[in-house]
């Protein structure tokens, strides 16, 4: 590893630690060496408060003159919620600037090393880009498109059943992959089921490790059949919006609304637009989705090209049966040939089971 | 390692060596040291030919006097094709014996170590006893129950699939996994499938790769209705056994006779009897069957609980669909804690794919 390396990859460690806690904001972290020492480390905390650039040039003080800045994410050039960090870069003296990647936020793109350059600030790109780039893959995806980016969980067995043809599913995975899904939970912003789910499991949808986030809980209910002594309804533990279509029971939306349950009418005039579901949340702020749908919710949102990432647990048994669900329903592809390839497919063990991570990339066919 | 196990891993490398060409009989590999220095290596090659023993004591010759042997089965006690190794060994003077497994064949089953210590050898049992007995897994059900090893394989999407709903399965896998299919077959005695799949895609079932030896083409075909014009029966590129039920075309059975085919009629009324087919191969000695069937017939044998290994290929892609068939169709199990569990579960990565090898352990219920 070069020096150049072992100092980003401190910035990319203070970076990550913060995972879920900077939505809708990226994760960034920063390390500044002055005279082959570290003289400050700064991390983004939160929406709102000071970049992680700002917090090394704090605890840097003084020292930050003539010092070198490794920042995992190109520094800002707009005044928004704090100040142009480029600037604070040139004002305290920093004579070098290492950026793992150009900020992808249009507003910024390019504009925080041209100041740089400005001020005769060495600037230097691409170190630890690649892993820089992962870590704000939900970010990245969010201020260009202003949607949220979309992770299905799914847990089958190895024959890629989610229950038995008597709908029997408990349990399939392992304590440990339950457990992680809890830290799943933890890191996105909204969890989101179809209403056939919470008729039928009557789910919490909340973080169950200590210290958990509880995501926003996220039904799709075209006509809005949702029980209205639901847990998701009654417990309060987390905020439950429901989008329907325009078909929806308006009685019950009122009934909704006065348990504090915020429902969204979206374009669809029989079913939940999903596009338009993706563009709310957008509005919304609600930056990542974890989509634990059934087979038919799965099947929806990948027909219509809109997941970004795939986490599927694999239990090692088998269940059998022609009628037994897998968690990708629906009608299907057509050809293998046209099938929705996975890419940067990871597999590790948890468990006793297998945990997949992958990203989609679909064909040109809809 | 130890030294003992050192010299074992050798024994054990020149038995797998040999995989593939020793059936009906086990992999054994021999090892002689005499005074720090290997003196002699032996494997077993071919049944009725020599035993790995044999071969090592006459690299060996006279420095075998005063030897130790490592010799990865216990040596054999009785006069079949060859002579019993137990009293070869001590006949050419060899001090100590160090075996990684008993032999599980009931004839022999602690008799060679009976045989070497009355003649006041050292013997030292269980090194390397793990790596040994699963070398030898096929064997060791052979010998025992004098029914075929039997292992499925099979081919799928990342959702379980092992077609489109439109029967489109060109090409699930990558053609690094569908050769590693062919070094499977080279290492099996039969390929299974059933009708359906000679009717439907008229396979060669052959092994394609240099060297490659062919298995025998084991159909099952309930009432005859193999068409006498498929690769199969006229290509007479390997043997094809056809296993029907009592409720066959007699006329059809003659002429597929004719052709060179083999037809056996299990005990079936309507149905092959499975169970029958198993005792058949047995008799046969046929010692180990790759399944490469549709659902049905996979589905039929894990129900059955005779699939001793799954090898199964799961493919980074998605396809889809309710209708889209399983590898394990039939009913399947009705609960989710009667699943048939998957021991030793190992993934590797071949090609894009991943590679899935366990052993099924059946719950009590049929």
């Amino acid at each position: 590893m070069s020096e150049h390396e072992s100092y980003m990859k401190l910035a990319l460690d203070n970076a990550k630690a913060m995972k879920g806690q900077t939505a809708p904001n990226p994760l960034v972290g920063a390390v500044i060496v002055n005279d082959n020492r570290i003289v400050g480390v700064g991390a983004h905390l939160k929406a709102g408060e000071h970049h992680a650039e700002i917090h090394a040039l704090r605890m840097a003080g003084e020292k930050a003159k003539g010092g070198t800045i490794y920042v995992t994410l190109e520094p800002c050039s707009h005044h928004g919620r704090t100040g142009p960090c480029a600037e604070a870069l040139v004002t305290a003296g920093i004579k070098k600037v290492i950026i793992a990647t150009l900020d992808p936020n249009p507003i910024v793109a390019g504009n925080g090393v041209r100041i740089l350059e400005k001020a005769n600030i060495e600037v230097i790109v691409g170190v630890c880009e690649e892993e820089s780039r992962k870590m704000n893959e939900v970010f990245n995806k969010f201020i260009v498109k202003k949607q949220p980016f979309m992770t299905l969980k799914a847990a089958t067995t190895l024959d890629g059943k989610i229950s038995s043809h008597t709908w029997d599913s408990k349990w399939i995975t392992s304590e440990e992959a339950r457990l992680d899904v809890h830290h799943l939970r933890n890191e996105h912003s909204g969890i989101l089921v179809g209403v056939h789910t919470v008729i039928q499991d009557d789910p919490e949808l909340t973080t169950r490790i200590p210290y958990g986030r509880n995501p926003i809980r996220i039904i799709l209910d075209s006509t809005l059949r949702i029980p209205l002594e639901s847990k998701i309804v009654t417990d309060k533990k987390a905020e439950t919006w429901v989008f329907t279509s325009k078909n929806h029971n308006h009685k019950i939306k009122q009934e909704l609304e006065n348990l504090g349950v915020k429902v969204f009418v979206t374009k669809g005039k029989q079913r939940v637009d999903l596009h338009d579901t993706m563009n709310i949340l957008g509005e919304h702020n609600v930056s990542s989705v974890l989509i634990e749908g059934g087979g038919e919710v799965n099947s929806s949102f990948l027909k219509e090209q809109l997941v970004d990432k795939l986490v599927l647990y694999v239990a090692p048994k088998l269940i059998g049966g022609k009628q037994s669900p897998s968690f990708f329903a629906g009608e299907g592809i057509e050809k293998m040939s046209d099938a929705i390839d996975l890419e940067e497919l990871d597999v590790t063990k948890i468990g006793k089971d297998f945990k997949y991570t992958g990203y989609p990339t679909y064909k040109n066919l809809k």
